[in-house]
């Protein structure tokens, strides 16, 4: 008889002989018997020690505390009805324990392994204990189904996964990089890739069409709650398609995944949105869709009204919006209110206007402003009730968008409107190729520098690169931005307008990327994929918002290693090997 | 209509219509019409343009030259029985085109695709480029299909891929470390890991039980033919199990990937060898077992001879052994005996003694020594027929076994004794755990410190370290180490035995260790696993010895990157975030 997971007892009939494995997670006493709670990767089950059984199985049971390392054999015994415990999986049955051996004895664990209020830094630096509360343990599982599900889904679509180098090359556009000292090459440095971009667009030169790879990158960013130095990316590229072909082939993954790991049918296609119409409707450029709340302009209204402060801003180039919460203008006071207007103040928004609506007309400090007529228009426009609870930002367009975009999605929780078994998948599409840096008074890529224009915007590069639109497209769920992507330049002329237009000299452009526009003008097909955060999506899944609890070993906010005591200090050998030494800060 | 893989017009009717995108391979003019070999991922097919199909189409091919991306449609044509390419898997069929697009122009490359003679380093700097040659993506295809059919098995048996940190800490034992500045930290470094060893072990501390990773790992080491500086390992490891269902698991796993990868039956169980055996029969560690020509160790037999060499070197606790090349006394003439002699002496050897046999006895400069009794003692025990080449090392038995065991190898391959559509797998079980390092004067663990000494050698840990077997196990395939692994000790105590063996202070095993050792005391499983070199695997099941050929960017042996120039200068504004400075040798 070999050793059994504790699921695989459920469903055995009674008498059944077993052999099981695991931790002692609870014992007690009790009119001469002993009860333990065992469990394993799989579950936990009750045993139960007999002196009628074993005499000598339950002296050993005397001794065994909690996480101490059992082997038992037994047989499996149906409980009383009053006995069932439906809590756990196994609660119909019990073991009764013929024979136990001791595999390692456990001191007292410096925290109960279900308590979750101990502090996260204890945790961390135990992490192999908090790694064995079922919570997270089934999160790492959902993790490998995940990545299961989409690799055998490319698989079958005839992607190839292929691996990158993690000692790369510096470059200076993006986050910050990590460097890896070379021994052999004083003074010179690898870098730890932020994504394979430029490989796997060198794998689409090189006629290898359909690339998969879930992978490690890595940022030097000052890390924020769901931010870790190192992440993992599932990255696809894919020749000789074009944005339908990709958004075709991505919904069926997500069809596959959705089904593999959650059990879900999901329905496509997924809705789509532009980014100006994501933006104009929800304010944010990943808009959560299971509630609706839209923003609503009124900018060309307020041109007419009487309400100083938002004429002026119609009259100054500015935006005006309002937010209409429905049969809730009876729900909130006027503190209540002034809470949301802190809360708008945080994305720079200069204040928060406010009115009610009622049987008998506006109320609210502004209502004033607006006589009857205006009152009956804005009404009309917006769709108001009789009970609504309006809210105005007039301000700089992205101030507007900002405020009023993010204040949406805290009401959509804090009213409870969002149905949380809903996955709500979005394409947001047509972005903007290029964003303006004012500090530093350049263009910026919005996603990268490989990402194309729009063919008909082509010709606006040069001339007014704020308008062109790219062919960059992002999958969003439920408020979260899963996965970014693009059709890339494949023409060198294009790529090196595009580095003009980002503000690079032709001779950094060659120093940086000149192999990679000389391997333009070798043959190279049309391509493009996309790149979704593993991480977030396991997140998403999972319904955790804590980035640790979806990593194995995760890094604090500091970047650090609490368990393994990483980073830490090298010996001055290890340094000069490497051609480097410490410059301590005076 | 979509674009299909030329591979997929293999079996279309005529007639029928396709249409494809890919490279130009060839163009040839022929009586009016052109003929183009078009090359996609799947495969090539010739292209006819016709004057009387389409005049534009035939008008833009003659504008189209090699490494040309091209889209056409046309319709298959069956050739005449005269015309078949039995060279092409379409060789039976051509498409008579209809309508072409261009897509993107190629330069003259800077070498012909197919070309293999072109140096390494041109074709590392236009990496690319050589990965279009169908060879090496076949190569990347098999990696491709190595890596799914080991996860689907082991995701069939329960085991769960976790992702452990690449951002991880230096550790004194072991190769030479990557590290990494931490820009947070001032003064301390990460390290890239040499393997997820400790992390897979903490896995299992924290109930995981089944573990594996397909994962990057990193060793700054100087680089010989068959190393990478990052190299990928099959990382499998499973709790409250010993030796023989490790071994279990794998010679089911290997039977699958073998069925999955190369359509090949191998029989279980494998040959099973100790080591001990394997160094006396074989004289290496890791035998090839294609062939047979065994080392014979005659030690007790020259005690007994007047040839002074072998009598002098068993008398002083040497070693003496043979080496029986059947019937090939006449096919090595006395030149081609002196250059066996000058491989055995780069293996440390003073000398290769050797004699003929013939039906009339031995020849040779050594024969005299040995008188008829001894000749025919001799040839009776090492079985020698009439004709045999016979080679002899008296030495210390490391050189004995060096010396021989490589020239068996040597001779194997020389001789065509191997087949090569042979996969000899094999465990060579029994290692020792520790080895004496002369140079430092203390014991090394052969393995890792964390692998366990067999039950009844743990006594002798402190009294006769070298004596200790270890519940270690390599796996061996064709003479080379595929993989290998150990039970792992999992006791806080034997740890600690183990550390101090290895000449570690107390403080020296808690600073880099105590939080494992910690770890053993919360109820530690029994646990082991194993590791596998991917990189070599793919080499051995593709038949290549370069091991450039199986990663599609690759570092040259001095760890460049020659296409992107890495590693490469960086500013001083990133070296002075990391608080490090460059120290250039004066």
């Amino acid at each position: 008889m070999t050793r059994a997971f504790i699921s695989e007892t459920i469903g055995k009939e009674a008498g059944a002989s077993v052999q099981l494995s695991g931790w002692v997670q609870r014992r007690r006493d009790l009119g001469g018997l002993i009860f333990i709670d065992l469990r394993d990767r799989s579950g936990v089950i009750q045993i139960v020690f007999n002196p009628e059984i074993s005499e000598k199985a339950l002296n050993t049971a005397e001794d065994v505390r909690s996480e101490y390392v059992i082997n038992i054999s037994g047989t499996i015994s149906k409980r009383d009805a009053s006995q069932v415990n439906p809590n756990i999986d196994t609660g119909e049955i019990e073991v009764i324990v013929n024979d136990i051996d001791v595999i390692s004895k456990a001191k007292t664990p410096p925290f109960h392994i279900q308590d979750e209020t101990v502090t996260e830094d204890v945790k961390l630096k135990y992490r192999y204990l908090d790694l064995r509360r079922p919570k997270l343990q089934n999160i790492l599982k959902l993790r490998h189904r995940l990545k299961q599900s989409v690799s055998r889904f490319l698989d079958e679509e005839g992607f190839i996964d292929v691996e990158t180098p993690v000692l790369s090359k510096s470059t200076p556009e993006g986050a910050r990089d990590y460097l890896v000292p070379s021994r052999v090459h004083e003074g010179e440095f690898y870098a730890l890739p932020q994504s394979p971009q430029i490989y796997k667009q060198l794998l689409m030169l090189s006629g290898m069409e359909k690339y998969y790879q879930i992978v490690k990158c890595f940022r030097d960013e000052d890390l924020r709650a769901d931010r870790q130095p190192e992440f993992t990316q599932i990255d696809i590229e894919q020749s000789f398609v074009d944005q339908e072909d990709v958004i075709a082939l991505n919904e069926k993954m997500i069809t596959q995944i959705m089904k593999d790991v959650k059990g879900v049918e999901v329905t496509t296609p997924f809705q789509r949105i532009t980014h100006d119409e994501a933006m104009a409707k929800y304010g944010v450029d990943k808009p959560d869709t299971r509630f609706g709340l839209h923003l609503q302009d009124i900018t060309e209204f307020s041109r007419t009204t009487e309400f100083k402060v938002f004429k002026s801003t119609a009259e100054s180039g500015g935006m005006v919006n309002a937010l209409v919460i429905p049969d809730k203008a009876d729900a909130y006071s006027r503190k209540d209110i002034d809470k949301l207007e802190s809360f708008v103040k945080t994305y720079g928004a200069k204040g928060l206007a406010w009115m009610k609506s009622s049987e008998d007309g506006f109320t609210g400090p502004i209502a004033k402003f607006f006589d009857e007529d205006k009152q009956a228009e804005l009404k009309s426009l917006l769709g108001i009730g009789s009970n609504d609870l309006v809210l105005f930002v007039a301000d700089k367009k992205k101030v507007v968008h900002a405020s009023l975009g993010n204040l949406r999605n805290k009401l959509g929780k804090d009213l409870g409107l969002i149905n949380k078994e809903q996955f709500n998948f979005l394409w947001v599409t047509d972005w903007p190729l290029l964003e303006y840096d004012e500090d530093n008074d350049r263009y910026v890529a919005a996603h990268h520098p490989f990402t194309s224009p729009k063919k008909e915007d082509e010709d606006k590069l040069e001339t007014a690169p704020e308008e062109v639109k790219a062919n960059a497209y992002d999958i969003v769920l439920n408020g979260y931005e899963l996965g970014g992507g693009s059709i890339r330049i494949h023409d060198r002329t294009l790529q090196e307008r595009m580095f003009r237009t980002l503000g690079f000299t032709d001779e950094e452009r060659d120093d940086q990327f000149g192999f990679l526009l000389e391997a333009f003008t070798y043959g190279a097909p049309p391509h493009g994929g996309i790149a979704y955060g593993f991480d977030r999506f396991v997140m998403l899944l999972a319904g955790t918002d804590n980035i640790r609890d979806v990593i194995a070993f995760p890094k604090t906010a500091s970047a650090s290693d609490l368990m393994m005591n990483a980073p830490s200090a090298v010996s001055e050998d290890q340094l000069e090997e490497l051609h480097i030494s410490v410059e301590t800060e005076e």
